[in-house]
């Protein structure tokens, strides 16, 4: 039952943050392609954004891994 | 069935931090393309909705480890 | 039975706060792009909309520590 | 189970009033933008249907409570 | 079993209650935001309209409560 | 399982009416902003339909008040 | 299982009466908006329409009955 | 069983029968709001195509009655 | 467990049935609209899709009836 | 249980069916609506689809009598 | 139980086969009736993207069938 | 079990293919019908397009016969 | 359950290929449709954005193979 | 289980990875198509958000092999 747990966990976790990080990357994608000027402006806010949505999936994967090693 | 309880928590967190951090931060660059003048106040915004986004999603990242380190 | 209770309680309401924070402060920030000068009267609807939005599931918050406490 | 339904009433109210109240302050921010001189006639109309939202779920919050101290 | 039914009749109230009123609402603050000097003739609408959706989840409400004093 | 039937009929019948009635409703509310003169002709038109769509789940109700009291 | 029965019957046919006369009589107020001396034809349709839709749910009640006074 | 048989049948034709003649009702008022000397020719095929919608349903209610005496 | 079959058979095919003849039939109605002069050539082109979509679900229903009086 | 694998095998198929024929016939009688004289070329193009579409749907009915006769 | 998964299969791909070549066919009588000339090219592209959509189906067609004759 | 599984493997496999391949040649054929002389062009990047989609659909339906023959 | 997990794996792979594939090889046509002249640029980076996006459902493959050979 | 739950780990891995590349090499295409001259810098972006993307979903794989080979 661990090691299951620990593929929910890891596998909802994907879904979250490739949903999040798609909205994201492909909006600031899409404002560097109108505004090449302001790329290092964008990309500055999208590291921002990127790090908040990925800190709940890295952390279900920390619990993925230590649901599996105490199996 | 403490492990799988932490899994649900975190995965189902991860689902509803990456789509409201993603259309929060997707809006954000959006709008810094738009009128790059007004990208700190806009991040500022964008700083106030992403914590109070990330409450709940990190409070059950709280009760994954606790159901996880007490089963 | 209590600790997966917690967890759905605190994953739901993750869900559900992220969905409606998501709508308010990316309109809130779609709005001060578009007019910076009038950023603090909608900062104090945001502010007055988000914690509308966050009284349940930070309620579902105190039960899912309940429902983890007593178990 | 007790605590089990105390979770669903609250998780499911949870994303009811993130919808709804989302849907509402979301326009009324929308509005403001547009017209920063309704802000209080409008602000006025969203108390009005934030609460009347609310009322459902805070019910929903009453029962949690009921089921969770009852068991 | 009453205590969980009390619990799916509230939050599939919620969740009805929070749709339904959240459009209607809505509507009703983008109509006043495009036309400040019909907002009494809008609100009226909207008090009918929303009073007509909380039927259903309001006695839904009742049962909720029935189902669990009987428990 | 009686008082588990009553829940599902009210609370299926909660979501049902309140899409039907919010829809009707917000459309009435949005065809008032734009012809205020021809409020009184389209609320007799709502209250009609609005009367038809809330005949099923009011006998949902009924229906579930009989299977809570029967049981 | 009778009364469940008769719940699902009841619920399912709500939600397909809902959608259906939503649909219906949100386009009447919507055409009555846009052209009001054409009030009294489009209720006409409305009304066959939406007796139309109501068949399938009626039935729907009335086997819901017949399940529950011989459970 | 076979009673929950017949809610089945009527319940998903009911949501069928309301989905299919909703759309097809509601797509004949906006013609005829637009057009309302085409109200004769367009009703003729709502008609048509009405009844063609409700043939399956129809018999649905047909075996849910025959499920239900035969019971 | 032939009567449940023959409930899902038909249930399902109604809604197939529903959703297919509902497009081609309120597109037919569209056009109609905008070219009354072309009614006699659109409803020939509906005929022969309607009958095209009714064939499967007409089967589901003989099916249905098969598995009823067989069981 | 090969009545209820025949009821799945023919309600699935008659969805895809529906859906699928729905989307061809509606885009054709589009399409004839708005250029009459290229009615023959149109339904031909619908015809070749129409019957490439019906191939599984067919498969799948005979299967299901295949199924219903051999249990 | 080897019934119900040549039902699972042929049912999945109706969907599938429904769904994709609905979209195929669907775009190509939109094509043609904007330009006739078009018409054997566009055909032609047709009859490929559709073999390519149905080569999975029709091999779930046939691992149905030998599901179903080795029962 | 084996024959289960190589039906789902199948019927999802049909599905993501059926849903890629539609996008694509979808596609194309709008790419064509509006710059015909570009044919050539389009159908050498579907045909690539095509095949990689078509790559985990048809290991699918390997292991698909595989399951089927080592049952 | 191996070959049943082989299954699962690889369905699934299948679904997440498709449609990112279709996303992305699906532009690219609208792209070259749109500007002939910058099909090689276009096509170098979708063959990135495919080969990436084939990553884990491949994976997903080998897991599949491994899971199918090792029962 | 544990090859099952390595299954479900890459499978909704597989999901997430192609939903959010997706999103985000389109967008990359969309860009390059509209301006050919900001390709590189477009890709430098692209490279970093798929990368991002790829974290969670190759953890899930590092966590399928895990699995598998511990069974």
């Amino acid at each position: 039952m661990e090691v299951l747990a620990a593929a929910i966990a890891v596998g909802l976790g994907a879904i979250g943050a490739g949903v999040g990080n798609g909205m994201i990357v492909s909006k600031t994608i899409e404002g560097i392609s109108r505004q090449p000027e302001a790329a290092s402006k964008l990309q500055t806010t999208m590291f921002i954004g990127v790090g908040i949505v990925e800190v709940v999936p890295i952390i279900g994967v920390v619990i993925g891994f230590l649901a599996f090693f105490s199996s």
